[in-house]
């Protein structure tokens, strides 16, 4: 049994009735989002593409990559290429999925698909009215530095460039 | 300004008002979450000690590390100690703090704080009734193919393995 709490721009909040697999049942508060794809810019030097994004519910500027909303009925690789182009102004001659991630499993259905983009070319950025974000270009080392150091927080951030250095520097 | 919706068990809804650094103001969907601590398991050997828990929001049981929220002021450090215990039954004679992480900064403010924890010695396991779940040791090695090949999707636990793997592996 769901009962509808709140149906929003972004988010649906539900209480949804659940019988658990051992057999107890509980209600549950859960979120339901339409997913979102994100992206690892990777130039053939070993630099990243970042931005620091303003995120009010980060409560100020935060690093992230190039990420955005799943439009409806939108597949996620197509999603990926537009908000790279869109967020950075770069196009990626290849994508490829590293890890499809459930956000906040506690609460939330939102997965991202988070992909690595490589053979990249100038587009044309096209930022939202309400996306406020700079660029910034780092050798990915110092990317991997700056989450061990707390700088970089962002989880779908973090498993992307782990992701990528994993691959570049250990296969 | 704050327009309250919901307020639950675990997480609480408001549509905040904000003035974006560009000056624009905008209605945002919010979730205020307690926050939580997650813990990488690590034995000597290199194993490590995963949960496969039933998550509804994610439709169904998914791999994850323990991991549990904060209760109110709880300090994150001893959250991990205590649900590294309640949940897989073991105690860590160190742990040493990975990452805080924001897991879902478009709508939530919900920070996870993840450990390693080294040192592993017997405890007591004790769930909750809610809590529907499997204890699974492997190689971290095994664990980083799971990331890879899609098994392992939820994001605090792709952090965790990744990070402690590039610690392990690189330094």
């Amino acid at each position: 049994m769901t009962k509808p709490i709140y149906k929003g721009r972004v988010i649906t909040l539900n209480i949804d009735t659940v019988t658990l697999p051992n057999g107890m049942t509980v209600d549950l508060e859960t979120i339901r989002h339409p997913g979102a794809s994100a992206v690892v810019p990777m130039k053939e030097d070993g630099t990243v593409v970042l931005i620091r994004q303003f995120r009010h519910a980060a409560g100020g500027f935060i690093y992230e990559i190039p990420a955005g909303k799943l439009n409806p009925g939108e597949d996620p690789l197509s999603c990926a290429a537009r908000e790279l182009e869109e967020e950075i102004g770069y196009r990626a001659a290849a994508f490829s999925l590293l890890s499809s991630i459930f956000t906040a499993p506690g609460f939330a259905d939102e997965v991202i698909h988070v992909y690595k983009a490589t053979g990249l070319t100038p587009g044309k950025q096209q930022l939202d009215q309400d996306e406020v974000l700079d660029v910034i270009e780092m050798p990915l080392a110092d990317a991997i530095r700056k989450i061990e150091d707390g700088t970089i927080r962002d989880a779908k951030t973090i498993v992307g460039l782990q992701a990528v250095y994993i691959q570049e520097s250990m296969r």
